[in-house]
């Protein structure tokens, strides 16, 4: 069965002077702006500086001054956003992104990104863009900024994994498995000493993870099917330094990059040179309130040639 | 404005000996078929061997025991191919193809390729493959054969061009271009010496080529807006050899190449890797009735940063 892992994501940020997300606002009004994108909160783990939900689609995580959503499968997250505008007030927001990322079924998508600025549009008015070629993979960014100045030291990173290798995908699909052995194949303990971990394995397949530690986080989901597999890695830690264990763990045929402030990007994709990928999409734009983006797309060249993937007519499909 | 450049394709040999595609089918059959894809025919052209019908979506191919079609936009052809089998009659079809290329705006048609072999799958039953990545440029192909044995000479060819360079994206979206400029620009009098042409400029852009000689084809469609081109060819001419010139003149960041019974894919893929290109996915299967399919993908790896292409909210959106 297909499952569309790409995720929708938007960060708020607001004016901390009038409201705190974290102290001021209660678990029934994120209980119901997730339901409002049809999504549901599993389970919670907080420490002082941010409380993070596990959600049946990814994750969301709430701090003082900011929110982070993510959502993904067939989940409509700009009716979270309006919701959240809605009921806050678009006067306490200082900035917002929104973004998708291209879909492979969008056509089982309730809406495109198209339709969301325009449903945004109505209350926010920002700049939209799209980093990435649109025959490849593509991120569309809609951003508002409300005379907002970002801090050059507010990083965050995305690094997305497509087409992991055979072994990786049967370990993470084996019947039985558990979120301690996953977290052992991710070398979660290394990379996380210290975190606070909360994690789930979906049935039949899937896995999330969310980990926080003071004002850092990191958040893993897994969509491990053969053939349709993507795992996505957002964090404020550098993930340009941890993605090259990854991507030993993992060996996917290809990734994404995409990073909020980070001034050495450039300089830093030479590790994944040396492990031989190839970059076929590099983007960079320092948006109107001073966040530098940058997205790339990486690929291993292939040599050999493969067999097509079979596609099954009648029943579950998850090839199409 | 967005199109949808990429075609939907259908290939159906049919017992020669019961009929004749060619002497016995009247115009409006062919007529009243491309309307239930919702297509219309413009023109045509036709030898002994061949009648050639170009489409206001792509073009019509019909010989003796053959017929061609190749559809774009929003057009659903599966219907055209129902509306043939049902007048036609499913015994005799001695085999079918029917293929969809990955689609970017797939949210706006008005089937998926699941949908199309579900309907088609009430008349004949066949296989279906996915040739290249879910994440990358794919061909979905379904496959009917009714005791059919593929001719190795048989051969046919697609070169698939995306994302071509400015200038040539400027000429061809440039006001008022003819048709000759056009064929001039592609060097078709050098590539297609004593064939019969016909040729269309649609407004505001676009172009389409039927070309025929004897038993010989080749048809070319444009789509040339920047951040959305895409040119396809499809002849029984090797494109493998003719491929060279026209990357030269159009330089394509990526492109597909898709051949059948063409058993010198490997060593033909040479002539692209000397001109830098690298191959993104590399794909072959031989059919049970014997038709030898491979599936290339080749890329120009990017070395310098780009701008995003900012994505207008209201109004005509090129870029979503």
């Amino acid at each position: 069965m297909f499952f569309e892992g790409a995720e929708k994501k938007a960060e708020i940020q607001i004016n901390i002077g009038q409201i705190s997300l974290l102290k001021d606002i209660k678990d029934t009004f994120w209980q119901a702006m997730v339901t409002s994108c049809n999504a549901q909160i599993i389970s919670s783990i907080n420490n002082e500086n941010c409380k993070a939900f596990l959600l049946s689609e990814s994750s969301l995580f709430v701090w003082n001054d900011r929110l982070l959503i993510l959502t993904c499968g067939e989940t409509q997250l700009v009716n979270a956003i309006e919701y959240f505008i809605k009921k806050i007030g678009k006067d306490k927001i200082k900035q917002l992104t929104y973004q998708r990322k291209n879909e492979y079924f969008s056509h089982a998508q309730p809406s495109c990104f198209g339709d969301d600025i325009k449903l945004l549009s109505q209350y926010i008015k920002g700049n939209a863009y799209r980093f990435g070629e649109l025959d490849g993979h593509h991120n569309f960014l809609f951003h508002y900024e409300n005379n907002f100045i970002a801090d050059p030291e507010d990083k965050t990173y995305e690094f997305l994994a497509y087409q992991i290798n055979e072994q990786a995908s049967n370990l993470l699909t084996s019947k039985g498995i558990t979120a301690l052995a996953i977290r052992d194949f991710l070398s979660i303990n290394k990379i996380l000493p210290d975190f606070i971990i909360d994690d789930y394995v979906f049935q039949p397949y899937g896995y999330s993870l969310n980990a926080i530690k003071a004002d850092r986080y990191l958040t893993i989901h897994i969509t491990p099917q053969a053939d349709s597999s993507y795992i996505s890695f957002e964090s404020n830690m550098d993930l340009m330094a941890i993605a090259p264990l990854f991507i030993e763990i993992l060996k996917p045929l290809s990734f994404d990059i995409l990073s909020f402030n980070e001034h050495s990007f450039s300089n830093k994709t030479t590790l994944f040179k040396e492990a031989n990928y190839l970059s076929k999409s590099l983007v960079q734009q320092t948006l109107p309130n001073g966040y530098h983006v940058n997205f790339a797309n990486f690929i291993l060249p292939q040599l050999e040639f493969t067999q097509p993937i079979q596609v099954h007519i009648e029943g579950e499909n998850n090839a199409l």
